[in-house]
């Protein structure tokens, strides 16, 4: 048996120290580097610069060492450097430190203060850790749980506890889809054709959904808003779905025939791509705004509504138009 | 217009630099700190030590600052430091250096011989690159897409051109879909109400493929063998299976009162639950051995792959015990 693992905490400033060294502007970086002997940092990796606690800059330990003689702080400082907010979540953090190429990142106040820097083994920590708890949760997983240590290490019965909850909630989807196909029996029984394209319409819905929650998930982990994608996305997901709808009805037509049931097919195709486009967009930002990990609406509890609508909005179309 | 970032190499060397500090053990770890001083390292963070070009440990600053006067670089140094050969892959480094709270990760040969760091600058980068690589792909994008850069600059015309490629896979995969339903017409029409559950079984043994799916992908990524999974996987598959079978089977007879489709629909997903859990450590072990990533194992293909199974699965079953 192994000890659960400490709980991964959840925004930038939890993962600061200010056990760092912080120098002035004008210290001269030679007897800076004289300054830092026989001091216990949690990390000396980047060097802090502040002016009445502001930060000004950070320096890293390497341009400290190259630095000619006679330098100051100031002239080998990145004068502006990855900085965030105490209250950022913890992965656009370690996103912000990525993309500037730091091996640390600062945690300043409103006023610039200078609160604390996150190290770098504290920022792989973060990103392995988020990675991990996305995919569990995208895999169906409750959200405690970690995809790797299951992998690994986990008995069977923590594997189905872990497991167990979500797949009782799309037992219960799963019985609502079976009544919704049921309640359009009486169409079914008249053109049994219509049932044949259930799960085609359902998959690729469910396909055209899950990329457009792919990038909304993404987007709202790193701090892409949802605005910023809403409107391309949603030209894209009508586009799929006109192309798609192009080419099942003639397919449709061609090996069975009946041009009712093509053009059903291709118009629910279309419409059920548009729909798909627009929840997978609606749920990981209702997840977000409800401030749950939005990783939660590319879930398995996605996947059942949009399964629901899918064979609702078929069904409704072929219904429509076959009568 | 962005330029295409430079791609991320792939294994351990690549990352590698071996402008960084070296220091032998009996080196003094003042004389070490002095003799550092107007040299350009790409990364000061850990010093490595060598014996005769054998790593035998790594240091890092903070335990060189902090170290007291007289000490040597052997006593200072960890001297069991999180190691990886030359081609080990990016993400199993990355791993590796993450749980033993390294802040750097030594690249070393058969015989022990230092041959580079990787700075933690990389590693962040590397976790980064492959989280968002794992989801693109699981998403159902083409390999080279990133979902973090398509949320949030990608136009309309590169987006399709990266999410089409699978989706007109998944279309031929649907009109199959049809097809094998439509080959089981005569039973359909004898009792439509076979009809209602196709999407119930599909969307359950999807369900259950997706989560062992997840745990084989992580698994693989991180350096856990698919043979370690196995067993404990295809128990949990099979005791799911049948707890979802005992609730399905009574609450299918309890709404629609038929016991040849209850127990149709029961042993059906019973089975179809296994076969998942099969399928789902198999394709991405094979993706695996073909050396491709085997998070392709739980994208689209993985997906349309199991629906045709669970249809085919579930109305076989269904037109034995019906008739």
């Amino acid at each position: 048996m192994t000890a659960e693992p400490e709980p991964i905490l959840r925004t930038a400033i939890e993962h600061a120290t200010n056990s760092v060294p912080i120098a002035r502007p004008d210290d001269d970086v030679s007897a800076m580097l004289d300054a830092l002997r026989g001091h216990r940092f949690d990390s000396a990796a980047v060097i802090a610069v502040c002016r009445d606690g502001v930060l000004v800059g950070l320096a890293t330990v390497e341009r400290l060492l190259a630095a000619p003689p006679g330098s100051t702080m100031g002239e080998v400082m990145d004068t502006d450097p990855p900085v965030v907010a105490p209250h950022t979540h913890q992965e656009r953090a370690a996103w912000a430190a990525v993309h500037r190429d730091e091996p640390g990142l600062a945690v300043v106040d409103d006023a610039g203060r200078f609160l604390g820097l996150i190290p770098p083994q504290r920022l792989l920590a973060v990103l392995l850790a988020e990675h991990d708890e996305d995919l569990a949760r995208m895999g169906g997983f409750l959200g405690t749980a970690s995809a790797a240590k299951a992998a690994s290490e986990e008995r069977v019965t923590r594997r189905l506890w872990h497991r167990l909850p979500w797949l009782f909630v799309g037992l219960a989807g799963a019985m609502l889809a079976a009544g919704v196909v049921g309640s359009f029996e009486e169409a079914l029984r008249a053109n049994v054709l219509l049932a044949f394209f259930v799960p085609a319409v359902v998959y690729l819905a469910d396909a055209v959904g899950t990329q457009t929650e792919t990038l909304v998930v993404r987007g709202l982990s790193v701090g892409v808003p949802v605005g910023r994608i809403a409107v391309r996305e949603v030209i894209t997901g009508g586009l799929i779905g006109l192309l798609l709808a192009a080419v099942a009805g003639p397919v449709t037509f061609w090996i069975w025939g009946d041009a009712e049931v093509a053009t059903a097919v291709a118009l629910a195709l279309l419409a059920a791509c548009g729909v798909a486009t627009v929840v997978a967009m609606v749920l990981p930002w209702l997840f977000s705004a409800m401030r749950l990990d939005p990783v939660y609406g590319s879930g398995p509890l996605a996947t059942v509504a949009q399964d629901l609508l899918s064979i609702l909005i078929y069904l409704e179309t072929a219904t429509a138009i076959v009568g």
